[in-house]
């Protein structure tokens, strides 16, 4: 698409930058192998590129400063979560310093009558739920991974309840960054909307760390519901199991997760997670609710199912029997690594239309077959948003080329049927060069401006999102 | 705050940029007194700025061509929707061109099974609706206006009930804009979620015509709902009223509507609309859901009410008595005129946290009170925020300086209680100065960088939000 401004960061400035930190921060800064390798870590195919260095920052005043440092000497700064990113988030492709905010993990304050806290980056959405837990509270989103607020914010993540409760961008109130010349932003105030200027809580959500450090986040609550119950319902193709879902939301059941398997990763789960499902097209469900609401979401969804051939639906409100069908669709993806051990997982995920998903995921399933590859399908079938998990054999170049040349139909197939490249994974490296197909070279012209007059030495997470 | 970089523009470029938008357009362009007056119509009391001329676009071209000619000779554009706004939008404080987006109102898709519409800027809500009603959809959101949906983008409005469908924020998928250099940027495609790159879309959206032109929306909708009820409950103190909703809010109850109306705004109310209320705070709700499910809402409500004293709740079913309900807070602007004839309205909105809400108003009472305004007070409650509407003897410069005062109170006890200047009426003129203290140097510096990136000749609407 376009080339990147920085080369490899100069020898020379590095060794005055990471010097300097050394200076600061003494043992909060490493530079061994290892440290640097797991911090340019991809969980893809794509090829570790580590940092120079990794400062474990433990406040606000850390950030600034190593920020600051690595401003002085233009030494690229890549904000580190969790490192459950997909598309190269935390990767160091022109070197620099990686910071990892894991220890900045304290929930500062929750406030139960406004359904809402306040939190620093490093908290993950497990952690958190623990803390709230005796409030009543819970935050609902989860993209799967235990991942860090502060990453699920930078790349806009949501998973298997947004269908439900939005993603990311739905549920931050407001943030705080380190801006890439030191100083703090704070994005908003604490009121639960506001029409005070330009959003700039929704500018850096999803912006991957290419415009600042996130550094605290406050975050919408919801009520734990009075009940819950979850079901698995069987269909007879994905078409029908499509269609299904598109009658379920059309019709207003507020369901709260609305999952999709194909037949491959019912078969995956089955062996993994010791379920008895039948090998077909199978929704996962969940209804949050009073006693009597959820009981009534339940018989209207099956009321539907049955008019397009699914069901009967197995339904449970015992909180172990939920527990172990989302323990199963979580390990959707360890099931997918037992399918064909050996070889390397790569997921990756677009989001169309939901009047368009039985289309693609069917073209998807047709691409598989006829290139010989095995890669299970799961959706967020409620946000037309589905995921492919193909296991590669590394060490055959005819199949790594064939996955490819996957990949790139799987895009534009997206694309084509009004989609996006990526619902939730973001756009990392792995997904730049369907920018300029997705949203034309206006908005990228756009994007690339706000990137260079917020961060106009592209210091930031640079080569990911958009290069200048 | 800071010196605008535009004075009034140069008469000569100003005779230039019209002409040639004659000759491009001959009758589509008005110069006289009345419409150019109309067009600086701000329904506040800040002065009639007028454009020097009004263009009435068509079509995407003719604001393409519009935004060309005015870039050429630096002339301002002021796009104007329906001229609902309340904090002087609409003014051309240094002259130029207004961009009146009325005449494209076209539905241009209706998807009903994605749940989503694509349309021109210049389509209302209640056109919209009418549109939709017989595919059993609706957009629901209702700032009492009938505003233009291209000016509740550019706004970020939300309105009765923000508090269970969101805000403009919420519920755009993609938009569709003319840039300050008369390029057309799509900043989505059409699919319910996306994480490919920066959110271009809620950019724009809140952005007041700053950035660009808004000519095109895709907006979520929403099936209309089996059964609503409404209700009017009264309690017997604001105080009560705010910790009903509250506990409302919090045991997750689906509220589609909940406002809460002071004393006195309950008096103009049942002399405009001739209703027969108790003269005390009541809540007006409504609630949305299946016949059960409505039912279930109405009981639990009903219970928490009295637990603070309110009550007894009269609910209606019916549609006609629903209307008059909902017409009648929609109308309560117009009540209020009504309580003091040959006074100017001057309706203004803070927002904040709801646990501080009952504070707010009860402070913001004792201010009306102390400096002796008359000045009812409605509020979408379950937002945390609410809307005084002061009535101004405009020959009185004594009352006009308690009144600006009043609002400078207003303002910063909203942020004292972290909260905001504006919930959803927007900066605009009117509250640029409160944006500093609100928001902090840091994102301000961020806000004018934006502007200026992406509209570096500062054509665009100059004067609102940031000035450089």
């Amino acid at each position: 698409m376009s080339k990147p401004a920085l080369r490899r960061t100069e020898a020379v400035a590095v060794e005055k930058a990471v010097g300097a930190l050394l200076a600061r921060f003494g043992n909060k800064v490493a530079t061994s192998q290892a440290v640097r390798e797991q911090h340019g870590h991809t969980t893809t195919w794509i090829a570790n590129q580590p940092p120079d260095a990794v400062v474990f920052a433990a406040s606000t005043e850390d950030v600034q400063d190593t920020v600051r440092i690595c401003a002085e000497h233009r030494v690229p700064v890549i904000p580190f979560g969790t490192g459950t990113s997909l598309e190269g988030h935390v990767n160091a492709p022109f070197g620099g310093v990686s910071i990892d905010l894991r220890e900045m993990n304290r929930v500062l304050a929750v406030h139960a009558e406004d359904l809402d806290c306040v939190i620093e980056p490093g908290v993950t959405r497990k952690a958190l739920n623990e803390h709230l837990r005796d409030q009543g509270l819970f935050f609902p989103l989860d993209p799967g991974a235990d991942a860090s607020l502060g990453g699920m914010a930078a790349t806009r993540a949501s998973g298997t309840n947004a269908v439900r409760y939005g993603t990311m961008k739905d549920n931050v109130i407001s943030l705080k960054a380190v801006l890439p010349n030191g100083e703090i932003m704070r994005t908003a105030q604490r009121a639960k909307k506001s029409s005070a200027g330009y959003d700039l809580t929704r500018l850096f959500i999803g912006s991957e760390g290419t415009l600042g450090v996130i550094t605290e986040l406050t975050l919408k609550l919801h009520g734990i519901p009075e009940a819950m119950s979850s079901a698995v319902c069987p269909f007879p193709s994905v078409d029908a199991a499509c269609q299904a879902t598109i009658a379920t939301i059309q019709s207003g059941i507020p369901v709260a997760r609305i999952e999709l398997m194909d037949e491959l990763q019912v078969t995956a789960c089955n062996a993994y997670s010791k379920l008895s499902l039948a090998p077909t097209p199978t929704l996962f469900l969940e209804f949050h609710g009073s006693e009597a609401g959820v009981a009534e979401q339940a018989e209207r969804f099956g009321e539907i199912a049955s008019e397009f051939g699914g069901g009967p639906s197995v339904w449970t409100t015992k909180a172990e029997e939920r527990t172990k069908l989302w323990q199963a669709r979580h390990d959707a993806y360890h099931a997918v690594v037992q399918l064909r051990p050996g070889t390397r997982p790569l997921a990756t995920d677009v989001c169309v239309p939901i009047s368009r998903l039985a289309e693609a995921v069917a073209g998807t399933q047709a691409d598989i077959n006829e290139m010989n590859l095995v890669a299970p399908i799961v959706g967020h079938v409620g946000d037309g948003n589905f995921h492919v998990s193909l296991l590669i054999d590394m060490d055959d170049e005819a199949e790594i080329k064939r996955a490819e040349k996957f990949l790139e139909r799987l895009a534009e197939r997206a694309l084509a049927l009004d989609g996006t490249c990526t619902g939730e994974h973001g756009v990392g490296q792995g997904k730049m060069k369907y920018l300029p197909k997705e949203l034309g070279e206006p908005a990228l012209v756009v994007m690339r401006a706000v990137k260079q007059a917020i961060d106009p030495h592209n210091i930031m997470n640079p080569g990911k999102i958009v290069a200048p």
